[in-house]
């Protein structure tokens, strides 16, 4: 069983990375670009067949390791 | 429209971040864990009201700037 996670900075959290590429794209001649935010995407794989356990284990991780709650959202897919 | 961007690393290609998110979580007591690959994810808010002219300059984007196509793949995904 395959776990997607997304991690994205809570809105408000200034993100400096998302400037700097909407800066570069700018400097590129990409004028249609008005925002951009970056956010970390993590595969994992589990030796796991129930679809809810896995979901559970995942949530944990992220509160324990992937993500900073404080500042960062997480969603996660479960996939087979 | 808001493009939403995953960047990942093409099969083959080590992936020492990810090995190292899994030794933690390995040594964090979860032994579920078999493998797991590290990405990014980028969403970008254009200025552009047509879907398939997002989507070329997304993917102008992705090869110019944000994925290096040697050891990368993308995938965009183009929402409203």
């Amino acid at each position: 069983m395959k776990a997607r996670i997304h991690i994205t900075l809570k809105s408000g959290v200034l993100d400096p990375q998302g400037k700097a590429i909407q800066q570069a794209l700018t400097g590129l001649g990409f004028d249609a670009v008005e925002d951009v935010r970056q956010g970390k995407y993590i595969e994992v794989e589990l030796s796991e067949s129930d679809a809810e356990a896995a979901r559970t284990k995942v949530s944990d991780m992220c509160e324990k390791l992937l993500a900073n709650t404080v500042i960062e959202n997480y969603d996660i897919e479960i996939v087979d």
